[in-house]
């Protein structure tokens, strides 16, 4: 330990500062890089991230966390098909939690400042290790190496700082003492007051298989900086990335002499889930839930006295009513789509587009015509197998492809629908036995809600015909109150149209973005500026991250005196 | 309408102001004088107000809200034993909900400074309908008269602009727009962003019958300057004082061309209880609920997918280690217990003494001792009619004074308690057949734990002999954490054991009053200063107001679009 608790505080007053102006402003901004580019580290740190996750292969990953009854682990690389091999440390339950519970006392005695520069520390020492994060992500959840690198690192890492500008904020709303002085009757009474900021309890913060950093983050920073101890329960097929969080976590927290168990890793089988031990285990207060709708829903509906930050999925859309070039607003949604396989909770699924067609700055383009176009975009990505490993990576679960392909045979012959892109593997450049599947494309006509009501958890795209393009909207919007969506698309060149749907849209409470070209893909969310989540349909019911996302993970405890009286104690 | 909204906005802007630098700094402010002493009111003022009140009785109270199925009323005055004989509308729920959420979209369009400012001209209007309140309060509560003024007035009117300035400060934090620009490959990327504040859901109000006011204004503020149409549940014996709520509210929201739905009031019967209809509702998205721990507690185990606020009840202490001054010390316990006769959520109920006596600064006070000066600063107040009336008001229901008056048999001759002041009406000099009840004091031995574990509503107090003070500390802290606790006081001379103590009542998530004497009721709660409940004890689930009381009542719904799409749709 070379540095003292208030010298990381000061030396990190300066980010969480930016950080607070960046949730202010919503302004670009992020300590990291998320590139993978050489040029911005230092000389063989990519190689020793490479070489630091091969290491880990067929061995134990070592977490000296209590109560370890056994190691499990069976995480599968999407890219060899091979098993990694890797153990990690089960822990009984009530063990862990009161593992937690005695962290608890000496956490909730620190200061807001110290607690915040301490998770900023956690995570400026995730970023160090981001090469080895790239590869793990990859080999766990299948990503590509650029987004593994970027999406799964400083990105996911951007949101739990942004959490942290949050918790600072609410934190920093409490005043820590006040003097209060009025008269009663013929007495000045004069009372000094003092507020306390307690800590809610135990977070348990579950993960998701296909992105499990990227809520992971917000959720324990969030706790952790109000006071909470965390306990993250990785998702049985992606473990690795969670364990790497976890030990450095817990290193920051030793270094600066803290009880390391109030970070600690609550890893579990497919055959013997644990995530409601904790959830049932009445010290458990916070629960940040990412994963299924299934077992979100029934998280929604049954968990009481606690609170519940979730997100689940939904049906993403695209509207297009009208664009000034098709070619480009066809590319836009295809690399939206393509991007990691649509595993993305963002990924578009939906394209809803009027039956006669669109307008365009080079005339009218008919259904099919916009349709072609859509496919002609994802042809690009991948018939190209280096763009195609760049964009789509692979799939992470054998599950996605078996659904995939036989929604893809139940479709051949379909009453009103048309498959117009077959799903396919592509041939990944560098891993020959990656699991790949390039984007199944099916037209549909009006009536055909029961396949596209649901998200294929995929590369599936459909395009559905709508009786105009206001029609299109309301299907959209229509679908998302009754079954959730977290990423929204429109295109058109009509401003009267667009205010018109931003209503519609703000009404069923969806995040949309706006005819989206470019480089930018279009369900980018970046950390400061997007909410992400809106807690206003089925796809979750929190934001990450928001006032509301921490103000309730932490309570206030007042005592007051008379000021007299506080002297002559003191005296 | 005399006053456009804008002009409104202006007139209250620097209100709000005041409010939320009193929230942040916690010092004693208030627009209103909480006193009904004539000096500060126009000539005639209460004069009218009592007028008002007794032009009420046998009378419909007209509400011209939708849905109306039915009148009821059964209100008593405790004052005078007989009915009151008003009759409110009973309302249709579905009805109610259906015209809250067509009421609801246009709230939803306005600003939060719009909804903030009309929040304020109700309160400020109900404040000046403060003596008809006061007199409304007397004969549905029963409290006197001058706290009917202070505490279910302006107090209570306090306690709904504290929420309204958390609320101001939660809406404030969302930046209504934002550009973002960054590069991504070659393309310079500049979004323009837009951040829009969509309400919940319709608010549930339910209101308990000693104070009914107390919570309902801090639940309505918070939730209708969200954005969201309130509906308000009188408990059915106290209906008056929300009639007259709601009645200014509604004509506030008509006054500036609003529906007035945005604001209800949902009247039953004991007979025919109406909340749970609502609570079931799934546009009721919101649900304050002040009331039984009972009642209470079933909704926290069982309300789901909803924002619920509780208060509740809980066993609120004191514990005397030592003392400056006995006398002082039993006078401000004696006047915190008898006012209102001990039916505020405030009330203390269990001291807990050393069995050995305490130090004072005139030397050793036995057990007995402490116990006999209790009994005669009770005494003092409850043998002299003006004084009785003017802090004890009236028992609100017989409900009460039969729990008291049996627990007193029970207790007669009870091996380890002694009955040392018993329970006996005093004679009302302005009402004679006014249901009173002066305190039950009763010395307990160890060992009695299932007679002072739970909440007896109505004037008793317990006097706990315990090991020595630190036990009286740790059986105080003890009990509240299992039953819950809203105010709890310590005496004591001693810093290091103030200090001690101070770290266990926080870890039990108490409030604490320390060493408080003379003019100030110990059991004030002073809005804009102190938090009241903590939520982390079973008294309660939430904190009335902190920035958690509002932060969830509303979400964000973003969009966002390229600069240059901006611009293009526009021209």
């Amino acid at each position: 330990m070379t540095k003292s608790l208030s010298e990381l505080v000061s030396q990190h007053q300066e980010l969480i500062e930016k950080a607070v102006d960046a949730v202010n402003t919503r302004r670009n901004w992020s300590p990291f890089k998320d590139s993978p580019s050489r040029k911005f580290y230092p000389e063989g740190r990519p190689e020793e991230g490479k070489a630091a996750f091969e290491a880990r292969i067929g061995q134990k990953y070592e977490i000296d966390q209590p109560g370890i009854t056994g190691w499990t682990g069976a995480e599968v690389s999407p890219y060899t098909g091979k098993q990694l091999g890797i153990t990690y440390p089960l822990s009984d339950p009530d063990i862990l939690v009161d593992s937690a519970k005695t962290a608890m006392a000496s956490w909730g005695r620190t200061t807001a400042e110290e607690r915040i520069a301490l998770c900023l520390e956690m995570a400026l020492r995730i970023y160090d290790r981001g090469f080895e994060m790239a590869h793990s992500i990859m080999h766990v959840a299948g990503q590509s190496f650029t987004q593994a690198y970027s999406g799964s690192g400083p990105n996911a890492l951007d949101r739990g700082i942004e959490a942290l500008a949050y918790a600072a904020k609410a934190m920093k709303d409490v005043a820590p003492s006040g003097t209060w002085e009025r008269r009663f009757g013929a007495d000045d009474i004069v009372l000094e007051k003092k507020y306390r900021m307690v800590p809610r309890g135990i977070g348990l913060v579950i993960c998701c298989a296909s992105f499990p950093t990227w809520n992971a983050y917000p959720a324990m920073f969030a706790s952790l900086a109000t006071g909470n101890p965390v306990i993250v329960k990785p998702h049985p097929i992606a473990i690795l990335p969670i364990a790497i969080a976890v030990e450095e976590c817990r290193a920051v927290l030793a270094d600066f002499g803290f009880d390391p168990n109030l970070v600690t890793m609550a890893a579990d089988t497919p055959e013997e889930p644990v995530a409601q031990k904790y959830i049932d285990n009445p010290h458990v207060q916070i629960i940040d839930f990412t994963g299924s709708p299934r077992y979100g829903g029934y998280l929604e509906k049954t968990v009481t006295e606690k609170l519940l930050y979730t997100e689940t999925a939904g049906l993403n859309s695209v509207v297009i009513d009208s664009t000034e070039n098709l070619a480009e607003t066809a590319k836009a949604i295809a690399r939206g789509t393509c991007l990691f396989s649509a595993q993305m909770c963002t990924s578009p699924q939906n394209i809803h587009i009027p039956k006669s067609g669109i307008m365009t700055a080079d005339g009218h383009a008919s259904f099919d015509d916009v349709a072609a176009a859509l496919v002609s975009a994802v042809d690009d990505i991948a018939n190209a197998p280096a763009a195609a490993a760049g964009v789509m990576g692979t799939v992470q679960a054998q599950n996605s492809v078996d659904l995939v392909l036989d929604l893809m045979e139940r479709l051949d012959g379909h009453e009103g629908a048309q498959v117009i892109r077959r799903a396919s593997p592509y041939v990944h450049p560098d891993f020959p036995d990656a699991r790949t599947l390039t984007p199944l494309i099916v037209t549909l006509e009006a009536g055909n809600e029961e396949i596209y009501s649901e998200e294929h958890f995929g590369p599936v795209l459909f395009i559905i015909a709508a009786e105009d393009a206001e029609g299109a909207v309301n299907d959209a919007t229509r679908l998302a109150r009754q079954h959730g969506a977290i990423s929204s698309f429109l295109y058109s060149t009509d401003a009267d149209f667009v205010d018109w749907a931003v209503e519609e849209y703000v009404r069923s409470g969806m995040n949309l973005t706006i005819n989206m070209h470019g480089a930018m893909w279009i369900n980018f969310a970046a950390a400061y500026s997007d909410y992400h989540v809106t807690g206003l349909n089925p796809a979750g019911n929190a934001c990450l991250a928001d006032l509301a996302f921490v103000a309730s993970r932490f309570r206030i405890v007042q005592y007051r005196q008379p000021a007299s009286s506080v002297a002559s104690i003191a005296a």
